[in-house]
Parts: structure tokens; C-alpha cells; sequence
């Protein structure tokens, strides 16, 4: 008789999103009339970019003609795709990253949520608290983490690193040692950013103690202060232990296209082995390539044109979160994030509990964000709303609060 | 010190398609004169259908629009494309599938590497010989196999299931009791179809022993006769022991498009725990939906116009397999397959080993198939070769194989 994976069973609830989105759909049906605004989930709203339509029109154009039809995508993802993101995204930053170290994906979550494969059941992590639940979760269905404690909402054999006020949110160095440390800069859910000479002391600590660092640049295009690194391989010895984990989705509007790419150095072993070579065998087994009208906009995104289109939609997301912060700290709010990230951070008027305030702006302003307890213990009593929405949709919801005087 | 996952070391060699990829750069390389002509892996050359370009065009407009622009997918699929497999690839066959049950993927090899993670690492799993590799090598990984026999080419925890001349290469129940039974039909690689009956018989016992049959069907809509089942669900009982995947690869040549999905009936229950509840938790934490466009596409399938260029396009490449057949047939050799897949299954001459051929058609008439030994033990003295390539390439190949007359 056939066993289900018992890892599995363990995980508490569904996943926070469809939670959230299960609460505003019930919120919806029971209140037609009310118009709601979404600024939970970090899911874009501004269309593609002109030069990445026109791309994607010509790569389907290709696709309807023989001579130009293009089949299985090499494992790894087109050349074309990989060289350029090879010059633009490290060379031009004067990172020491090889095209042939490039793995073309269809997203970061799915590439955060499969690398852990590539590492010994035996291994423990470290993530930060609170963090993006993928991190916790796949580890936790592949039999990495121990017993879940539903009252301290924390898993035993998982090393925590709370991101508190007093240390302006960013991870202190654990005491107990990790394998894989699992690191987000600028960081979802709290908005923060680490300085280079910050991230250099973790690259450090990982070399020193043999640990992989997992780095998930996902909202690089957002970073606006100059001391505060895009790129992991910005730091010395990076080469050597860390993997760095990269998205579309909030450069270039790709949240519905799928394209992303992970980073894997060949100095990065364990004894012989490559990790490379180990990542490149779960590719080719278990994945079949990026769509090719899909790398095609992969590839208009560092075009002259894409780029110029590009800049002007991040600093359109931008401007939305500057006035989330600002207005909200009108309001009285304690608030952070909003400065190298699309996502501000605020804590919870009143002692209320993160999903406490979820519900109250839910129903008395019509404005979904997201609790901060649910991306871990350390949320609790904060909550995050997302610069993702349209400037009016955001403005509304920000005077509605502020109307609303909590 | 981070350790690596032992299991991926113990898989031998490269996977299957990237040892021949190497094979054919090294040939080419060192003759570039020569037109090698590929009817080894199973990729389509035929463009995407007029329906398709045109549905793809319209949902790039989309993108370019706030107003039709679409982030995330909704985790399991868009309802328009679930509705419309529902309707057409089961309903319309007798097949009670909701749209419910059915997870949109990017693909039949994700799906089939992937869907191992929802079952104990306990199990045990059954496999034809030859079979596809994903299916053993993903296996491996999870550290659901035992030791690898290099003499024998097998793993010692793993059911194989010969898959011979005597038997039509259909599999015969095993001895031992697996959990997990992969069946793929009509198969890859002999190209051999079973009847509806023989189905049932499977099902039957799977119910029986307690079993999940992984049914991989593919290339269903190769199928030319009428007793040999389109889906799994076409047997009594299915519902309570199987998992159907789906690929739109060679239906619509969507290798280079990228979709594919996942049927998990509600019935299908170890205890009080759905099958269907674990897929929809993988599918929310560790992926993020097909493009949106490629969903549209998918949708385009099924319309009046697509599904009448698609039986055209299949039409095609069956003529192709015909050609391939009968060729070989005129030529002396034993064949089989060709008539409900793709896939033509040949023995080779002389007692040559598959290798051996291998490269001999590469080094002789410059034409690539696929080693029969590449799939399993069993499959050695055997060779594939595809009809996904152009006719005129098709009507080349065999005519060079004739007229080598080995």
C-alpha cells in the first residue's frame, strides 16, 4: 500500500497567500458593493513594457514559421538570454559571473523552492524571521526541519534570525552554526536593505563556517542608496559560497510571463563536487526550459529601449511607496521599508495582533495587506503593504487610512 | 560544513539527451560538410498551428494593457483552460474529470520528475523496461533507489517491468508489489499501444495491491485505433488509483511553448489525505503558474480552427512515422511501433548493441536515433527513431538508411 510524503502533513494551514486571498474573496462576496483594494500581494499592475510586447510579437511571429520555429530551449536557457545578463547584470557591475554560470528558469520561487534538493537532508538552515514562506515550507516538505511548535510558530530544527527594529530589520550572525543560510536583499517582507559592508561580513562568516548562502536578489532594481550592494558577487569570496537567486517579476512586470535565473559559481563545491554540475543535472532531469517567446523578453529587458521603459516602471512603483511610507508616517504609523524595496513595513497601531489589523483594514477601509505574522514569529504586530498597485488605487487606499485615524 | 545530496551522485553519467547532444557536436564539429539529419529526441519541428499564433498574438496585446494586463496565475490554472480539458480531453471520452482536479503545469517532464515528491520516500516504485528516464532518475534523487548495478543497468530497489518482443512489449504484471507503477501509453520509447482491456487490468490491480499508477499519456493523440484508450480514466476505477499527465508537446508542438498538466481525481486517497490536496500544496509553494499567453494558447487547442489544424499537424508526422516503418520494414528490418505514437522501435541488425548503431547511422548516413540501451536494460539491441522531423528530412533518412543496406 502506497505512502503520502508525512513531510507534508506537518505544514500548518494552507499557504499565506491563498489564505488571504480565501479571507477577501469571503469579504467580497458578502460585500459587493464595497471596492477593495489590494496592496498584499506583491503581484505588479502596470502592463509590459512597449520594447518587451514588441519582443514577444516578434518571437511568436518566429514561432509560426518553420524555418524560424524553435523547439526544446537548451537545458541551461539561450545563449542570448544568458550573455546578457552575464554583461549587464554583473559584469557591468563589475561582478566575475560567467554566462555558462546563468540558469534560465521560470521564476525565483520556483528555483527557491527547488535548490534546496541540490543539499544533504542532514544540512540545517537559517532564515531570517520573519521570511518569505517558500524557504521554510520546501524544506519542511523535503524532511529538513524537525517538529512544528504551534505556539512559538517555529519548527525545531530550523535556526531563526529575527529581524527586529533595534537592528533596522537586518539579521544578526547565529549563534549556533548553519549550512544553508537563506538571505533576502532588499528583503521581503520588511523592505530593509544591507549595506555592502554588511553583506561582506555575512559572505565572510559563510566562508569561514563552509556554509552556502542562498541570496535572493529578487528586488535588486529597486536598490536607490549607492552603499547597498545588487549583487552578492559585489563582495569579496562570494564566488565560493554563495548562490544568488534572481526575478522578472519586479524589473520588468514578469509576474504573469514567468522568467527567472539562478546563479551558480563553479568555485562553489563540496569536496570535488560542483554544485554547479548538481544543478545542472536537476535542470536537465526535471525541468525542460523557459518558454522561447519568453527568453525573447527576457532579452528585450536589457535592450537600450527596455531598459529606459523599465526604469520608468520601477520608479512609477516607487513613487507609490514613497507615498505609502510618507503618508502613513503622517499618520502617526511606525514605518520602514519603502527606500531599496517595493514594500513598507508598518507596525500595528495598539498592540493589535498583525491579523487583527488585517481584518480592521479589511473591513473598515477595504485595503488588503498582508500580516507580518505570517511570514514569522518576529511579524507579529507588523504588517506589509506593497507598492505593486496603480498610483490612484494607491493614494486611495493611503488616504483611507489615514482617514480612518486608528 | 554543508554536505551535498549524496543521491545525485550516485546517478551514472549524463542524462540520456545530452550524451547524444555531445555525440553529434563532436560528429558535426569534425565534419562540417556532412547534414545530419535528427530523428532522435522527440522534438517537434512543425510550426505552431495559425489558431495559436493568433491566440498568442491577441493575449501579448493583453499584457500591453493596464486594463487586460495579468499578473499571477491562479496557482492550479486559469479556469478557461481547465474548463476546456475538462470538456474536451475528458468529458467528451465518458471521462467524470472536474476542472478541479486538473493542474496546470509547464510541462509533462516537470510533472513527471516533480509528482514523485508527494509519496514516501518508503515506497516502491515499478517502472517499465525500457522507460523515459525522468521517472528512475528523479527517483534516484529523492533517495527512493537503492544501489546502482552497472553491469546490469539497474537500481537495486526499483520493480523493472521488461517490456519485450514476446509480449507486443507490453508490461506484465510484477511479482513483487510496488506502491507507485509508471505507465506511459502509447509509450516512449517502443512506440507500443495497449487496449482498453489490458488497461483495466492494470487498474484492477493497482485498486487491488493498493498502488498509484503514474499514467503518462502524452502521445494520445497519436492513436489510430479504436480499442486503445485516450485516458486513464476511461477504465472503471480509475479514479481511486491513478494520476494522469498530460503534455501539449505533441499534440500542438508545444515543446518550445511550454504547458502540460496534471489530472489528481478527489478519490484518490491514502487514508483520509487526498493526493489532490498534497499536488495543490506543491503546486502553491513551489511554482507559480504557466505564462498566462501560454495558457491562452493552450485554450486555442481546443477551439474549432486549432482542433482542425492539430489533426492536420498529427496527420503529418504519422505519415512521417508510416514512411519511417514501412522503410525499414522494405529494408529488412524488425519494427515495431508507428502505428499509435510516434515512435518507431527497431531491432538492430547483426546483433549490434544499441551504441554500436548508434554510431553507425551517425558515422554512415549521418542520421541521429536514440540507443533502444539508453532506456533500460531491456531496451539493448533496440533503436528509436521519431516522426517529428520534416518529411522530406524523414523520406532522406530512411532512403539513406536503405540504401547502406546493412
Amino acid at each position: 500500500m502506497f505512502k503520502v510524503n508525512e513531510n507534508y502533513l506537518k505544514l500548518p494551514g494552507s499557504y499565506l497567500f491563498s489564505t488571504i486571498g480565501k479571507k477577501v474573496n469571503a469579504y467580497s462576496a458578502a460585500h459587493p458593493d464595497k471596492k477593495i483594494i489590494r496592496l498584499g500581494i506583491g503581484d505588479v499592475t502596470q502592463p509590459l513594457a512597449p520594447a518587451i510586447i514588441d519582443a514577444l510579437h516578434s518571437a511568436v511571429e518566429e514561432m509560426g514559421k518553420a524555418e524560424t520555429f524553435h523547439g526544446y530551449a537548451p537545458d541551461l536557457g539561450y545563449e542570448f538570454l544568458r550573455n546578457a545578463i552575464a554583461e549587464n547584470d554583473y559584469k557591468a557591475r563589475g561582478c566575475d559571473i560567467a554566462a555558462d554560470e546563468i540558469f534560465i528558469s521560470d521564476g525565483a520561487k520556483c528555483d527557491s523552492g527547488n535548490i534546496q534538493e541540490i543539499f544533504s537532508l542532514d544540512n540545517k538552515i537559517a532564515v531570517c524571521d520573519p521570511v518569505y514562506p517558500v524557504y521554510v515550507d520546501s524544506n519542511v516538505m523535503a524532511g529538513r526541519t524537525g517538529t512544528y511548535d504551534a505556539q512559538k510558530e517555529t519548527w525545531s530544527d530550523v535556526i531563526y534570525m529575527p529581524c527586529i527594529a533595534d537592528h533596522d530589520f537586518a539579521p544578526q550572525l547565529p549563534e549556533e552554526t548553519p549550512d544553508l543560510i537563506y538571505l533576502c536583499f532588499p528583503n521581503n517582507p520588511t523592505g530593509a536593505a544591507i549595506t555592502k559592508a554588511q553583506l561582506q561580513e555575512w559572505v565572510d562568516y559563510a566562508n569561514r563556517v563552509g556554509a552556502v548562502i542562498l541570496y535572493d536578489a529578487a528586488y535588486e532594481a529597486y536598490i536607490s542608496e549607492a552603499d547597498v550592494p545588487h549583487s552578492i558577487y559585489e563582495c569579496d569570496g562570494a564566488r565560493s559560497c554563495a548562490i544568488e537567486l534572481r526575478s522578472f517579476s519586479k524589473n520588468a512586470g514578469f509576474t504573469g510571463v514567468r522568467l527567472g535565473f539562478t546563479v551558480v559559481p563553479k568555485d562553489l563545491k563540496c569536496g570535488d563536487v560542483m554544485l554547479h554540475s548538481l544543478w545542472a543535472r536537476r535542470h536537465g532531469t526535471k525541468y525542460n526550459g523557459a518558454p522561447y517567446i519568453v527568453q525573447k523578453a527576457g532579452e528585450a529587458v536589457y535592450s537600450k529601449e527596455g531598459r529606459e521603459q523599465l526604469k520608468e516602471q520601477v520608479a512609477y512603483y516607487m513613487k507609490n511607496a514613497h507615498y505609502i511610507y510618507s503618508g502613513l508616517k503622517e499618520a502617526g504609523y511606525t514605518v520602514s521599508g519603502g527606500v531599496n524595496a517595493p514594500y513598507i513595513w508598518l507596525k500595528t497601531p495598539d498592540h493589535m495582533t498583525s491579523w487583527e489589523f488585517f481584518d480592521y483594514l479589511l473591513e473598515n477601509v477595504n485595503v488588503v495587506g498582508t500580516p507580518g505574522s505570517g511570514f514569522g514569529p518576529s511579524g507579529e504586530g507588523y504588517f506589509r503593504l506593497t507598492a505593486f498597485g496603480s498610483y490612484e488605487n494607491t493614494v486611495e487606499a493611503v488616504d483611507r487610512i489615514k482617514a480612518a485615524k486608528l
